[in-house]
Formats: structure tokens, sequence, C-alpha cells
């Protein structure tokens, strides 16, 4: 912290004798002054101690304020370099953003007050989710769903719903669902459970909305894999969670810099089967480190296990949930990726100790998930049809994952660095460093190209720029002729 | 606020060297003493004046301890009456209450730390919910329930789902269901929408988390109907939000109470049509009032307009939404009650310029509503299965009603006097005043009825003992049977 940052402080107005308290005063400054853009994201601020000298006031309001601040994601900090305005801040001042009529473009007078928190979240419409082709993330091969099968299991259960079934259901799911997830993760992922810990959800986004909700007040610190997934920013930005970015490298996460960034965090957020949106897999060492932090810590390690039923190079990794022995883990999976996206079941396995808090977390949050596709998501699973669907699925998307790379190495000329392919549906191309990602995307997407760039996965200053390409849902002669187009846009 | 309140308290402990800011070594002190029972309930707290004085500290960190435990629950205030230990927080220490294994019943050691707004949510499971039977409310006649046709329903679009229909989908939802929720709304409900402001959630409990989330930030006031629905407790408290007990009397919420007691309130919610748990309809005079309140003092309304299908006694009602000309309404149906509870398909309606933060909400919450259900539902609707099946349950529920009036009439004597039974599939019966209802409730399970007290709707002190006593799914058989064996318990 320099003493010349507190001098681009525009003049910090407060007024003793308003009767509002001090704190209050200082933190409405700041809130304005950052929504306004007269404090530009990432820009540090003077520390407590100096601007307490500045005002000529106690540190102890401005401690107040600056807490507030932080708790509320105006400001962050890192250990050893001071305090700055959130980078995640949008640029146009959410607090008053201007809202417009979704129906006719008319634009209201003012904008009206929101909650913050729900200022800060994007918004759903990104143009690189438009199109359902190439190289749309997280699309699985529907056109390969058994949907026969399927249909047949939904009307079974249809036809003769009986009056329990279609009443009011237990928050944590149907239990023999609960009973044949709990078997197929010992079984496929080591996962250590039995069915009593399961809690059938409406998909892992629901799953990060629990997990934010039952094990974080507003304010408390959170480590996030950086870059990560989109998804758990909104989930942790809508509890008021304080998302501390940890960078990730060929190992995972990267523990050490966790510690020093902040050691007291309560939970940390990952994906260590194929890290979203890198693919890298987290090393064994790494997932002691984090454990015995968590351990010792009492830190909630949340494991986002998407996307591990492909692993197409190196041995298959057990879930870290199978390696903890202190109850320390929170295990999220989905449907969506190995069924299909609008289905929306998905599950979570929680420490013992803690089912009954998840039990009433989930029971706030949405009562219960329906119950007639859980009794056909029983039956699929148990008649073993899921776990062939997984075998054929597995298969072609190793051959898609081939095309895929085949298709770069002949259309890129090599300014395109693939990472992330040992498993998934999904790989990273890096761009040469002065390309700007989202102008690629933009551009392909005009192009009828899907790609998801790299760098607003960030939550901190994005040290690459790449695109995230799904292989999921398309054919190899899809792949060849959407990578040919994607050269031309770069 | 009396001085002797202050000599109550237990001797408080802050170090001034101890490094840690004032403020939270008085909050931490407050929440520890709630949380081991030292300070109860209800329990009035010196003011920030008198405990200044007392630590011969500055009055800036106890006004900032007392707003942060304000804000987390611990503290609630009154105005004109001072601030007092919430009497919402469990008195079995939530933030170290022993968690219990679930599969085996061992407890853990020590308890492990979660969040404080997780450790006040009530667990799902109740024994007045536990019987399908005579009386459990908010359950429908299921039986007459058209399964056949729904199941066809079901099935057609089962059998043929696109890849758009199984790929990820809007968050406000399918659109031509929209527009079919638009139409029936504007037409039966009077609501004044286009299928823009529609958006699709999985029932009611959804969309009071959306609203919780989008419109209030951790802290921030919402008045919320005295008794009433213990679903919103649990979205309120989950988002954080304040909640001010605003007494119910025969015109609905009381107004004017509620600018006593919070006027800088920044949302309210409300059932009007008929208020859950006490069956009141909304006087016309009392909506203007609260519309023009809403209106000044830039607030929201959050009408849940559920059990609203059914109206036997007096004119229809139109809804608060349709006489709302400065858009401060978000309106909430689901068709848990209509259709069956295991569905999981609701809807709300939204201003227009804030729909684009709702779809963000929505999103960020569990993504979208499963879009098979979605197809089906929209042709139940467009086929007219749903009008008619409304017509026939409201014929039904009417003589289920007069029923249940008869047998109490027959087997209690006087001692259970029913309010609310203008609509709905619910009334309530007021139980003498030395008459426990949660003991009653008990006793009646024993007998094999479901009846849920009044008195845990309540968030401030109960001033009625009661039952409230479903009927929708429930033959003037059960019902008679019911009430004779209820009359029986107390």
């Amino acid at each position: 912290m320099t003493h010349a940052s507190a001098s681009f402080l525009p003049p910090v107005a407060i007024d003793p004798d308003s009767g509002m308290p001090m704190y209050q005063q200082l933190s409405d400054w700041f809130r304005r002054a950052i929504l306004d853009g007269h404090l530009r994201p990432g820009q540090r601020v003077p520390s407590t101690r100096h601007l307490a000298g500045e005002l000529n006031i106690s540190r102890i309001p401005v401690l107040s304020a600056y807490d507030q601040l932080l708790a509320e994601g105006y400001l962050e900090t890192f250990t050893g370099s001071g305090t700055c305005v959130a980078r995640a801040i949008p640029s146009g001042a959410p607090g008053g953003r201007r809202l417009r009529s979704a129906s006719n473009g008319e634009s209201v007078g003012a904008a009206r007050r929101i909650a913050r928190r729900a200022a800060q979240l994007h918004g759903p419409e990104q143009t690189w989710l438009d199109s359902l082709g190439a190289f749309r993330v997280g699309m699985p091969a529907l056109d390969r769903f058994p949907t026969a099968i399927w249909a047949r299991l939904v009307n079974r259960h249809a036809r003769q719903l009986t009056v329990e079934q279609m009443s009011y259901a237990d928050p944590a799911g149907h239990g023999p669902l609960r009973e044949a997830i709990a078997t197929y993760l010992g079984a496929s992922r080591a996962v250590r459970c039995d069915a009593s810990q399961v809690l059938i959800t409406t998909g892992s986004q629901q799953a990060l909305q629990i997990c934010a909700h039952v094990l974080l007040d507003a304010g408390d610190r959170v480590w996030m894999e950086d870059p990560g997934y989109p998804g758990a920013h909104q989930a942790f930005r809508t509890a008021g969670a304080q998302m501390v970015p940890v960078p990730v490298d060929g190992d995972g996460i990267d523990v050490e810099e966790g510690m020093r960034r902040a050691r007291g965090a309560r939970a940390v957020y990952i994906s260590p089967s194929h890290q979203f949106p890198l693919g890298t897999t987290m090393t064994a060492s790494r997932r002691m480190q984090l454990l015995s932090w968590a351990e010792r810590d009492d830190a909630w390690i949340i494991e986002d296990d998407y996307d591990s039923e492909y692993r197409f190079g190196g041995k298959p990794v057990a879930s870290l949930q199978g390696l903890d022995t202190a109850g320390r883990v929170i295990y999220l999976g989905t449907f969506s990726k190995v069924m299909y996206p609008s289905l929306r079941v998905g599950y979570m396995v929680v420490p013992k100790d803690l089912v009954p808090a998840f039990h009433a977390g989930r029971d706030a949050i949405d009562t219960f998930s329906s119950t007639l596709f859980q009794l056909a998501m029983t039956d699929f699973i148990r008649e073993g049809h899921f776990a062939r669907h997984i075998r054929t699925m597995r298969a072609l998307y190793r051959e898609r994952r081939v095309a895929l790379i085949q298709a770069i190495d002949r259309w890129m000329g090599g300014r395109l660095e693939v990472i992330g392919a040992d498993a998934g549906m999904q790989l990273v191309g890096l761009l040469p460093e002065d390309v700007d990602d989202i102008a690629v995307s933009r551009e392909a997407a005009g192009h009828g190209v899907s790609v998801r760039p790299l760098s607003p996965c960030y939550l901190g200053t994005p040290s690459r720029s790449g695109l995230i390409l799904g292989y999921g849902g398309v054919t190899p002669a899809q792949i060849d002729e959407g990578v040919r187009r994607l050269s031309l846009c770069f």
C-alpha cells in the first residue's frame, strides 16, 4: 500500500453531525463512488490507518466500513497486497444500473433499487451459448441418447402415479434412487457413502446454491479455482460470500497460494477430476494437501465431480471424497451431462453430521425434486441402461476428441495450443497472448461456431487467453468444418 | 428501554488491547451469549448509548455491533420498543448445535461450524406432515386428478423429445407455457402482464428464494404477515433478510402497524387472496394502502396468490398485481395445488424493468426448469384440461368444506371456532386460549390425524392458538371420522 494511492481518492464526504453512524457514511460513500465509477475495479484504496488519519477520525469505523464492503464484495483483499476495489464489480454501476423492459425495449425513467448481490449477477444470455452446434460446452451427444427406453420408463410411472407419489415428498429425494446413486458412486468414483448421505437436487447449480447457503454466511471467504466455473461464481455471489481467487497450475489448485491469500477461508470450491475450464486433473499430493488444510483449519471442500465419467488418458482418479477421513468433503454430481441437460436431476453427497442441515437447506431452497423423473431414473440405473449409455458415450467422445485434436492440427497451424483433453467432453485451446478471446468468440458466433472464451472464467485478472471447445455434441465432420471456420476468426 | 434490563446482562468481556476491532468483539460476545442461552429470545438488550456508557467506549462500535447482529438476525428491533434478542433464534444454540448422524444416530464429538443462517432453518420433518390423510394442509384431491390425460401428454412429448428440447433452455421457461399462463392469469386473476414477464419456477418456494435474493440484501427488512407462511420465513432467513412481523386482522395485513414497526422496509410478503394461515381476504382499501406505501417508500410487494383458484363465499377478488399501476408487485403462483405437489412447476410475474434481474437470479439459483413437464403443462392448459379440472375441483372442495364445518359443529361442541373458510382448501379452527395447539397436533398425530398447529406460523409471540385443517384431499366420510378423533385430543 503506497501513500500515492490515497491521493487518487475523490474527496470523502462524511458529516460527524448527521446522526448516521460514521462507518455507515463511509461505506455508503465508497459504494456510491464504486458504482459511479469514481473508483475503478482493481484500484487500491487507502489503508484503514491512513484513511482514519486523513479524515481525523478513529480507525474503528473505517475498519467496520471496510469489513462491510469486503463482505458485500465491493472491495477485495489479498494478504500482503492491500485492499482494492473488487474486479468482479461490473463497471456499469450495478446498484443503479438501468434495466430495460424486456418486451418493448423501453427503459424505465430511473432504475429501481434491487439487491446489490443480484445486480452483480451476470445475465444468462451470452453470444457463445446461442448455437447448439460446434463447440457448445457441456453438450452431450443428445442424438445418441436412448430416448425410446427413457420415454418407456417415464410413461410406465406417469400412467400409474400413486397418490403418495403425487404428494409432497422427502427433500432428500426418492429413497431407491439415493441407494442406486450411492452404489454407482462407490463402484465408479470410490465415493464412500451410504444412501442417507445422498441428496437429490435439480442439478449442480442448485447443489452449489445449497452448499453456499448451508456452509457460508455473507462475507465468509471461499477459495475459488482461478480460472473457474462461472456458475459457481454466480452461486457464491448470490449467497454474499467473498470469493478468493486461487490459481490453478498443472497439479490443480495451488493450495499454498490459497493459504497465503486467505488462510482462514471457510470453504474451497474445486473440480479436481477435470478442472473447469482448464481440464487439469488434481494430483494426489495436492489432494492430500488440500484435505489436511481443510481438517486443520475447519474448512469445507466442495468437490464438483462433473464430467468425471469420461476419462481417456492416464489412470482413473478416485474422488477426493473417497480420500477424506475427516468428513470435510461435499461431493456434487449431475445427470445433465450423462443423461440430458433439460432433465434437471443431480445429486450431492454430504458428511453424515451435516445431513440434517443440508436437508433443511434443500427444503428452504425449493422443497424437493419432481418425483416422476426420480422414479424413471431409478429404473434407468437399475436396469443397466445408465452404465451401458456411459460406456457407449465414452467410446464416442474418445473418437470425437481425436477428431477435434486432428482438426486443430490441420487448420490452426499451431495457433491453438490444446490443454486439458484427458477427460470429459471439452478441451481448451490457448490463444497467442495478444489475441482477445472474447473478440474471437463473437467473431466465431457470426460464423455459426460457438466457442466459449476463457478469460471470463477468471475472477482475478485473466492470465491466459483461450477458447473452450465442447466436442460432446458434434460429429467428426462438424468438428472439422467448425475448426476450419474458427481458423478464419483470428 | 428501562435501565433495569441492562443489569440482566452478563458481564460483557471486551479487551481494548486485543487488536480485534471493538465492534467485532462486541458482536462476538453477544452471539456467544445468545447461542449459549445467557441471553434469552425476546430479552431486551441495553440501548447503544447505555452500553457504550457502561463500557466506557465510543457509541460507534456498539452501533456497528448492533447493526451487524440485527442483520444476522440475532437481535430484532421494533420502532419505539427497543432492541431485543430475536425470538426466532432456536434456543438449542444454532451456531454450535449438535448434529446427529442420520444413518446411525452417533453424534459427532463436537458440532462443526456451518452458516448461522442455515443453523436457523427448521428441519423439514414435522409430526403433522407425516400423514397423508385428514387434514394434511395443501393436499389436493389427488385421486381425482386426470392421471390418464396427463400421462398421455407427458408420453407424447417424452417419445419425441428433440435435441433442442433436451438441451439447456431459457431460464425464464418455455415460451408457449409462459404465453398460456399470461392468458390464464389475465382472465381469471386480473393480472396484467404479457408472457415476457412470466418466469417458470419449480414452485412457490423457489419463487420466494428468487425474490429474496433479487430484492433483498442481508439485513434488509421485510414485512411478514404474522402469523404467516413458514416456507416464506425459511426463504427470507436463507437470504439473511430481517423479517419484521406485522399483524394480520380481519382486513388483511395491518399496513399502519407495518409503517410504525419498519417504515423503511424494502419489501412485504403477503397472501391477500386467502391469507396463510388465517384465511383472511385482504380488503380493497388495505390493498390500496399497501400499494401507496410501496410506491412512496420504494418497496416491493411479493404477492403469493396460492390457493386463489377456489373461492366459495363473497365475490372473487382481483389480484393486487392487477391494481398496481407503479410496477411494485411481484406475483407468485404454483401448480402444486391445482395439479399435484410433486410436479414441481410454478410461476411468477415480475415488473418489466426487473425482468433481466430476475432472469439472472433464476439462472444463478438452478438454471432452468425441466423442459418435458413444461411441454406437457402447455398442452394441458391449451387443450382445456386445466380449466375443466379447476371447475371440477371447485365443486368438490365446496362440498368438502361444508362437510368439515358440519363435522366440527357435530363433534366439537363449540370448542373449535372456524375462520377463513371462504376460499382455498383449508380453514383454521381457533382453540380455547388455554389449549396448546402443538400438544393437540402431536396428540392428533398419534390418532392418525394430521393437523397443523397455528402457533409455529408466528414470527413474533403467538397471539392465538389454533389448528389448520386441510380438506382438499379427504372425503366427507374421512372428514367426519377425522374430526371425531380430533375431538378426543383436547
